[in-house]
């Protein structure tokens, strides 16, 4: 079951600039810093009750994120969805004929296994679910 | 000061075909329902711990939804953050130098005080800042 939003993701080109906009916006003064290569980005998160803000940058262009900057530009990239069972509710969306860009979990930040759904199933919000690595393996 | 995320909008051009979709994805049974004149939108929204989904189609096309949709078709409009004191936070961003679309609250749905801040000082990312109604008076 999908049971909360988990975090914002917001394509962003320059990690540095975007921390000090949203500094200056929300007073953050503390973001969480991680590179997933796995998932070719460099991120920087915060929280904002319970939901985290993650500001997604390329590790370099040919990467789902560079792609995003390149025809769209910056701005907000997709919304993640904590899920209790991400395997059993990938499994109920492909077989409710959702296409699913994940079949399985892939490695995301966070120590999360992560599961992007397709937009074309979406009307066009990229959706992802994730749930903690410890979780995920007896779903 | 800004304390949560309030809400992310989503444009959609078909409301009860959303619906539909949202419900088979997140088990959704119930939506609150609202017109919203003012900004000419009617909405659809539902709540996952405590950060609204909000489903927003436009009343008729000539409304920065109708705009938004046929420029960019349908996906995520904007993310709504919660201030306890959204007067305040207007001030303090324009002194900042921060764009504003919108200088004093706006009446938006859930009975709020709404105002948007100006993409282009926020990478791209439409912010709405909200607060209730009851609130916004003392600010």
């Amino acid at each position: 079951m999908i049971k909360a939003i988990d975090h914002i993701g917001i394509a962003v080109r320059d990690l540095d600039a975007s921390m000090q906009l949203y500094s200056s916006i929300f007073g953050v003064t503390t973001f969480h810093r991680e590179e997933v290569p796995e998932q070719g980005v460099a991120i920087a998160s915060f929280e904002l009750n319970g939901v985290r803000l993650e500001l997604t940058a390329p590790l370099h262009e040919d990467t789902p994120i560079g792609k995003f900057l390149a025809s769209r530009g910056e701005g907000i990239h997709h919304v993640a969805f904590r899920s209790d069972a991400i395997g059993a509710d990938l499994e109920r969306l492909h077989n409710e004929g959702m296409r699913l860009i994940h079949e399985t979990p892939q490695r995301g930040a966070h120590d999360m296994q992560i599961a992007f759904l397709h937009p074309k199933s979406t009307g066009s919000v990229l959706m992802e679910l994730c749930a903690p690595a410890a979780d995920a393996s007896h779903t």
